[in-house]
């Protein structure tokens, strides 16, 4: 290799590497695939709800607030439980054990959004007040709790969580009935502050 | 020029220039208006909301599931729908017609929330699980709904819209009565991944 | 420069870069702590809320819309509140007087969210229109309201908040029975655009 090739390789990979970075304004379908994001951040959790079923209100942690027309309080609606909306105050732990030591709440509400199978809609806090944590992180997005598998947004953070943005994977662990469901949590972080 | 005066100058000047290394704090309308923002990504969808009535139970992508006292579950409340909630599952689609193949769902709920005129709070997302796009936009913010656009926050995103941030401008494209209305929707993203 | 030589600086700039572009990954016990973060924009307002209690109608900024089986829309259930969800369109004032000209309106939810303690989740936004401030701060969070100051998320902006993020505390400022509260809100942005 001579020295100007050298020098024209070095330029081309600046350019390449600048390109890279300064991408934005590129359309989609022109850009390149983004190589994978690694989060700055990492958590995992699992969350308990058991709903008011009229019979349960000493263990109960979450309940029914609103309905469809065809619905009521105490047991979730025909039609996949569409327009059933749950309040709950859940307890957080670091396995799936329901009789852990809790180390934070999960607090806000979902809403059961359509028809023809289980979704919901999700508006939530973890709330930690612990040596290990404190502060929250606030969680939103729609939750195809059919899948496996299903991403939501974390929209912002306090304390601890100061400004966080990122993905939450929700997974059902268990459920029992209409009751009784417990999920995983894995949350990833791409901003950190 | 006298020493004094010179002295005099030079604190003027530091204080001139520390206030403006102090930016942060100068009131908004000192401040030199930014340059205008151009999106990373522009997408336009429409999306169509059909609102359970008592008689379309097969027709209808939306519900009441809560209401103030002066209301129920099949009639929008008066004052302007203050305290009526909806949850929904509406198609999106390309175009405006209702009838077009749908390109995936909005889902969540709104909130009528003034007693003197129509405005909404809309927390709500957009799933897709297509060829095209795979993973959900999410969206929170007020809806003066009378005004012809009205601009609300893009919180996050999943997939193939991971970590999106933006604008969404929101435009009533068409209304029936208190059962149809057509929203279309202008999503700008500025943080794109 | 040798050719050898300059096939290891390109390499060793390639990774210098990499390495720049790849810091996220960092566990963050290994980071070191940031220095304190400084908002870019400071704004301080008060909110006023009127609970309709079947008498006010009037005067009431908002209403219960959801409640648990055990309570109404009309007063506010017992174990402290669990289950009310309340939709509001409040005034927003520069200081700590109602009757103050209103600056905004502050439009959207919360719902009573614990058994045990009163706490809440908030999902609203600011809305502005005047010679002062054209736009909308939106807010979502966690309020455990028992507690002299905490802290919600800023998820966006528009208008004059354009993209906005930031933090949001809360202070209850005053009080009346179950039908009045008064809230200073201390708005504190991080990204500004």
């Amino acid at each position: 290799m001579e020295p100007k090739t050298s020098l024209v390789s070095a330029l081309f990979l600046f350019f390449l590497l600048y390109g890279t970075l300064a991408s934005p304004t590129l359309k989609p379908s022109l850009k390149p695939r983004p190589p994978p994001h690694h989060p700055c951040r990492h958590l995992v959790f699992y969350f308990h709800d058991i709903i008011y079923n009229g019979k349960n209100s000493k263990n109960a942690t979450a309940t029914i607030v609103g309905s469809p027309a065809w619905g009521n309080k105490t047991i979730l609606a025909g039609q996949n439980h569409f327009g059933d909306l749950v309040v709950f105050d859940d307890p957080i732990t670091l396995d799936n054990n329901l009789h852990s030591t809790p180390v934070g709440r999960a607090q806000g509400f979902y809403i059961y959004d359509k028809k023809e199978i289980f979704t919901a809609w999700l508006g939530f806090s973890f709330v930690f007040n612990s040596t290990q944590h404190k502060g929250s992180i606030n969680f939103a997005g729609a939750d195809p709790l059919m899948n496996k598998t299903r991403d939501i947004s974390v929209i912002g953070g306090t304390g601890d969580f100061f400004m966080a943005r990122g993905i939450a994977t929700l997974m059902t662990d268990a459920f029992e009935g209409e009751v009784y469901f417990r999920l995983r949590v894995d949350i990833k972080l791409y901003e950190c502050w």
